[in-house]
């Protein structure tokens, strides 16, 4: 989740001295000289146990048993390790060090302080930051809705995963698997219909696909030849319409960028490592976008050495599958070159590396960074 | 979710012969020595519908119209891609180019065959592998089940963090953390309780964590002093009880490592990022190992370039929060050289770096990898 707003403290953290050690309050001028020939003697008037507010009042000369994130004693103004003492009687410590004003304590505010922002707005929560924010009393905020993408599934030769396929069917599997990236990806997925391919169909549930979503995604349709109608529903729905149809990338030429009323409206190619590629480069940063966070996650890479050439056209950026291998303590990545209507293409690889637009290849050897799905 | 059996196809992928492009099926003998200036001339006698069995049979000289992703005409071998044809006259088109058998044909079984083993057991499931699953009308399946994670947290100072603190307590923020990271490493959370430092409140507490968990964390208590009897609980409780007491890292030396019949037991320290590192060393490992999953998933890391000095010790490990400053194309690590009891050392970082137990420190300028949270 992404905060909303910017969340401000009202709380000094620690709101008492701490201690940061096993041992005892004291005075620290009284330590001042104190080693292990000439140990400082100091009387013990009690303990503060945890959890409890300080009742003893230190006079110099005076010590009191501390506990690690337990109190000070008042007027103590640093902790000596247990480590540093030894029992002299029953009631009184020798001290063996010095120890400096402050020393092993946490002070009122060292953590945060009133006023102080402790997430600014559009940061995406952690584990350490619901910690940072409890430890204030934090137990409710306001953050930002998750980016909810419709998905609609095009193309006449469909038929549901749980549908035996006539000869010339698929199942559709493009849904569920644009629908698991978008939960990856902080959205919610919002499959609106399996459609045929007429414009028509496309258009009702493009209708449907903008009143349920942020944003839309066409899966299909988006190549240019006579059954692909996505860009005529994306025009024809609200302003400018379609804006991008075609990107120099491989696989993935035929993508479709669109806006239908201030909503991202994408159409993505029918072949599901064209989708995937596409997806990660473009719906991942809007969904990204749409959740208010400022800076997008770190994608998730691997540094690899590169087990064959790559051949590639200079002027379009080339994604390749790889598989990762673990080897003498190396990793190597071993490209997978399926075809991308393969999903087994897909299946059988661990991410992906990126050729740029102006290169002719990679060889062999060659270091790569491999982003993982 | 991770795979508990080896998953085998029953079919065929594809399960007839499909079409890349879009284009015709032809004979390709009838294109062999075809040209722009010597084009084969072919009679286009219809067309396969998209989803559609084919119901036309080619004789040689003939072509029918044939779509990405549709079926090729019977007896066809070939697609000629639209491109390279142009319409002769309505019933007969030229074709330029020759194509060779099988060209922009995927064949019946080219990407799964029946017997194949689709995803091997231990497998942690990701998009595209519910893609392949569905594309093979694999709709249900067996996955191992989430490992269930006992939290204690034990401390008289601690308060649940709805609770405005007296002086001397603070709020239980441990539970929280530590469940969030449980999630995110792929277990379920099971807060147990918030528990006084006795023995027997901390015995009760762990004997309802054995029996609603796969692993028992216990939060602080760990550390050998006066108020620390997580050590004795776990001997109490099974055998072999604690095997490890304090391991050689900082922060996080104090750490147990136990088991109570089979089922692992630590005690990890209080303070927050002590926490954090021994779940990342320890916890998040036994979680994966618990899941079924055959290999760790790879840590999100970046590279990048250290702005300071950091010394450390030979001996132990070290673990050191950095912020990460992206600064003209460039990615540097600045160390958070907060006490480990203070959350906030954790919130205002982006991950940790490790200094290897045999090293002195790390200088400047050095390029270390930063492991993200």
């Amino acid at each position: 989740r992404v905060t909303y707003t910017d969340v401000t403290s009202d709380e000094n953290l620690p709101s008492f001295p701490r201690s940061a050690m096993d041992g005892f309050s004291v005075i620290s001028s009284d330590t001042f000289g104190a080693s292990e020939g000439l140990p400082a003697y100091l009387e013990v008037v009690g303990e503060v146990p945890m959890g409890q507010s300080s009742d003893i009042n230190l006079s110099p000369g005076q010590a009191a048993k501390a506990y690690t994130g337990g109190m000070l004693a008042n007027r103590a103004d640093a902790i000596i390790m247990i480590e540093h003492t030894q029992p002299a009687n029953d009631t009184t410590i020798e001290v063996l060090r010095p120890v400096a004003p402050g020393e092993h304590v946490i002070q009122i505010g060292e953590d945060i302080r009133p006023g102080d922002t402790v997430l600014a707005k559009g940061h995406t929560i952690r584990a350490q930051d619901i910690g940072g924010l409890l430890a204030l009393g934090k137990v409710e905020m306001d953050v930002t809705c998750l980016p909810r993408v419709s998905i609609i599934s095009t193309g006449d030769e469909l038929v549901s995963p749980n549908e035996v396929p006539k000869p010339g069917q698929v199942r559709d599997i493009n849904t569920y698997t644009i629908s698991s990236l978008v939960i990856k990806a902080g959205g919610i997925p919002v499959p609106i219909a399996l459609v045929s391919d007429t414009f028509e169909s496309q258009r009702e549930a493009a209708i449907k696909a903008m009143e349920l979503g942020d944003i839309i995604i066409f899966s299909a349709g988006s190549s240019v030849s006579s059954r692909d109608m996505t860009a005529s529903v994306i025009d024809s729905l609200g302003d400018p319409g379609v804006i991008v149809h075609g990107i120099a990338i491989k696989p993935g030429k035929p993508t479709i960028i669109g806006m239908i009323d201030n909503k991202p409206a994408l159409g993505l190619p029918g072949n599901p490592v064209s989708a995937m590629v596409v997806f990660d480069l473009l719906v991942k940063p809007i969904i990204h976008t749409f959740s208010g966070c400022k800076s997008y996650p770190e994608p998730k890479t691997v540094h690899a050495r590169l087990l064959r050439d790559i051949p590639s056209l200079a002027g379009r950026e080339d994604y390749i599958q790889v598989q990762l291998i673990h080897e003498d303590n190396n990793l190597y990545a071993n490209p997978i070159f399926g075809k991308s209507n393969l999903i087994y293409t897909l299946v059988r690889s661990d991410g992906t590396i990126k050729i740029p637009l102006d290169s002719g290849g990679l060889y062999k050897d060659t270091e790569v960074v491999v982003s993982l799905y």
